[in-house]
C-alpha cells in the first residue's frame, strides 16, 4: 500500500502531518513517500509539478494531497502557477472521477448560513468530471486578431468520457438514494446536449436507479432553495468546479469535506475540498479534519479497507460529539482546539 | 415611445397583462403592440422569433417580454426550441448588457432559505455580458469523430467585448456603493485570463469605484456565505447565467426580480427573471410584479422616466406593505391574492 504524500502549500504541511499520524494509528502497513506539489515545487525546481513527484506519484497506489497555492504565486506566468501542478497531476494520472460529497454533521448544524430546516441531514455526492471538458480542450490562448486581443478556449466531450464518468454516478447513486441528477445546459450548448443523450441513454442498464435531469442555472437555485431534494448529482469538469463549492458551502463548514478523484482502476488523489488558507498558514489552527476524512475515503476507496474507513469517520464524529472545534467550526459552548490538538483528539477516538 | 410587447409562454400572457394595465395608467403616452416570441410562435409559424416579430422589436425602442417555454416544445429540434427565440432578439439586437438585480424586500425576508441574518438588506445587482461567450461561440456542434460522437463549444471574448460590459459595470457601480466585483475562471481559462487583464485596466478610468476579482467557484460559495459583501458583481455569459440565477434564489422571491437587457443607445428588453412556470399558467395566480418592476426598469433606462419609474415601483413596496400577496410570496398573516388582483392593487396604490 504505497502512498505519494503531497503536503503543498499554506495549511497542507500542517494538516498533512496529522493525517499522517492517523494513517500511521491504524493497524495496516504503508509505504508513505512525501514530494512536493504547487507552490513549494515551483519554488524548490520552478515546476509545479516537477519529475520527481509525478514518478512517485505513479509509482504509488494512492496520493494524498494538502492543499496548493497561495498569492505568493500569483503573478507567475500560467505555467508555473500552482494550479498548473494540480491540473497536470489529475491529467496525467487520468483522475477523471471527482467525488465531493457535501454532508452536514449535526453538531456543525449551525454554522450553515441557511436555515436549519433547509439544510438538517444534508448529505449530497457531487460526482464531477475532471479531465475534460474546458478545462483541457483545445484550441486555446489569447492572440491578437484584427488588431485586438482574443481570448479564446474549447469546451468538448466524447460519447465515451461521458459514459465513463456517467458509470461512476450510477454506481455510487446504487450505493445510497438510487436518484441520481444529471446538470447540463443542454439549451444552449451542444456539449452538453451530448452529455444529456448519453445519460440518458446509460440509464438503460441503471434500471433500479431513478436519473434526472437540470439545467446548470436551475441547479445552481435549487442548490439554495431545497438542497435535500439530491442525492447524487453528476455534471462536467467546470460545472462540476461551480456547483460543487456551492454545495460545500451550504454545510458552513468546508473545512470538514474531503473529496477523491479517482482513475480507472480506482487509485485515486485524495484532498480535502477546502484550499491553502495562506492566511492562517504556520499557525498550527488550521482544521485537520477534512484531511483526515480524505485519508478515510482513501482507505475506502483505493485499499478497499473499508473496515479503517469507517474507524476513521467515526473517530471524526466521536470528536465533533466530544465538543472539539477549531476556529473555523468554533461556536461558543464548544472547546476550541488547533491543529495538533485536533489531530490528537482523533487519535485518542481511535 | 414604442414598445414592443411579447407576452410569451406559459404564464407570460397573464403576467404581461398586469404590466400593461399599470403602463398604461401613467400619464405618458406609449405606443405598444404585440407580437410573438417562443413556444407560441413555434406553434403559429414554426419559428420561434418570427420575421414579423424581428420587425417590430427591431423597430420599438424597447421590448416588454413576459416569459418564454415549456415542456410542450423540449422534444423539437433545437433551432425550434422557444429558447432560440430569447438567444436571436438578443443576439439581434446586441442586447448585449443583461443587468439583474438580486434585492431582498423586508416584507419578504422569511422567504429566503438562508437565515435573516445572511441576507436582511441584500441588495446586488449582477451585471452579465449576454451577447458573447460559449454560448455563441463557433466552432460548436456534435459530430462522429474516429467512431464516437464528440460534442463541442467554442468559449471567446474580445476585448472590446470585455470592455464594453466593464463600462456599464463599471458606470453602474458609481451610480451604488462604488464597489464592483469581476468575475472569473483566470486560472484555468484563457478567455477569462484575457477578461481580468481588461477590467483591471479598465479600472484606471474609475479611479472612484473599488474593483475586486473573484473566481468563479468561489464566487459560487460567498454568495452563499456572505452574500451582503458584494454590490456589483461583472462576468460572462456563462458564469453570469449560473451566478445571477443563484443570487436571485438567495431573496426566496424570484417572482419579484426584473431584469433588464440593454444594446449599447439604451434600447432594451425587460422580461422578469423568473421562467414561464406552465404548471401554473392560465390559472390566474402567477405574481405580476416581477414584470411591473421589469417595465419600471424600461422606464428608467430606454425611456429616461427616472419619476415614473419611481412612482411604479413605490406602488410595488406599498402593495406588499399592505400585506397583498400571491401564492409564491404567500405566507400566513398576508392577504393571498391572484394575478389580476395584485394588479389592481398595483393600480390602486399607484
Ligand atoms: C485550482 C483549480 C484549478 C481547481 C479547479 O478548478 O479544478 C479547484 O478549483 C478545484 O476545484 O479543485
Ligand atoms: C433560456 C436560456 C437560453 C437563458 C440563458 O441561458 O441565457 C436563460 O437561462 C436566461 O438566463 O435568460
Amino acid at each position: 500500500m504505497k502512498i505519494c504524500v503531497l503536503p503543498g502549500d499554506g495549511i497542507g504541511p500542517e494538516i498533512m502531518a496529522e493525517a499522517v499520524r492517523v494513517l500511521r494509528a491504524l493497524d495496516l502497513k504503508f509505504e508513505m513517500e512525501e514530494a512536493l506539489l504547487g507552490g513549494c515545487a515551483v519554488d524548490a525546481t520552478g515546476n509545479p509539478y516537477p519529475e520527481a513527484t509525478s514518478k512517485l506519484a505513479r509509482a504509488a497506489d494512492a496520493v494524498l494531497l494538502g492543499a496548493v497555492g497561495g498569492p505568493k504565486w500569483d503573478a507567475l506566468p500560467r505555467e508555473q502557477r500552482p494550479e498548473r501542478g494540480l491540473l497536470g497531476i489529475r491529467k496525467e494520472l487520468g483522475l477523471f472521477a471527482n467525488l465531493r460529497p457535501a454532508i452536514l454533521y449535526p453538531e456543525l448544524a449551525n454554522a450553515s448560513s441557511l436555515k436549519p430546516e433547509i439544510v438538517a441531514g444534508l448529505d449530497i455526492l457531487i460526482v464531477r468530471e475532471l479531465t475534460g471538458d474546458i478545462y483541457f480542450g483545445q484550441p486555446r490562448g489569447i492572440e491578437v486578431r484584427d488588431g485586438e486581443r482574443y481570448g479564446f478556449n474549447t469546451m468538448h466531450y466524447t460519447e465515451s468520457e461521458i459514459r465513463r464518468i456517467g458509470r461512476v454516478a450510477f454506481e455510487a447513486a446504487r450505493k445510497r438514494d438510487r436518484r441520481l441528477c444529471s446538470v447540463d445546459k443542454m439549451n444552449v450548448l451542444e456539449t452538453t446536449q451530448l452529455w444529456r443523450d448519453v445519460m440518458s441513454e446509460l440509464a438503460a442498464e441503471y434500471p433500479d436507479v431513478e436519473l434526472s435531469h437540470m439545467l446548470v442555472d436551475n441547479a445552481a437555485m435549487q442548490l439554495v432553495r431545497a438542497p435535500k431534494q439530491f442525492d447524487v448529482m453528476v455534471t462536467g469538469n467546470m460545472f462540476g468546479d461551480i456547483l460543487s463549492d456551492e454545495a460545500s458551502m451550504l454545510t458552513g463548514s468546508i473545512g470538514m469535506l474531503p473529496s477523491a478523484s479517482l482513475d480507472e482502476n480506482n487509485k485515486g488523489l485524495y484532498e480535502p475540498s477546502h484550499g491553502s488558507a495562506p492566511d492562517i498558514a504556520g499557525k498550527g489552527v488550521a482544521n485537520p479534519l477534512a484531511t483526515i476524512l480524505s485519508a478515510a475515503m482513501m482507505l475506502r476507496y483505493t485499499f478497499a479497507q473499508e473496515e479503517a474507513a469507517q474507524r476513521v469517520e467515526g473517530a471524526v464524529k466521536k470528536v465533533l460529539a466530544q465538543g472539539f472545534r477549531t476556529g473555523d467550526i468554533f461556536e461558543p459552548g464548544t472547546q476550541k482546539v488547533g491543529t495538533r490538538e485536533m489531530g490528537d483528539a482523533v487519535l485518542a477516538a481511535l
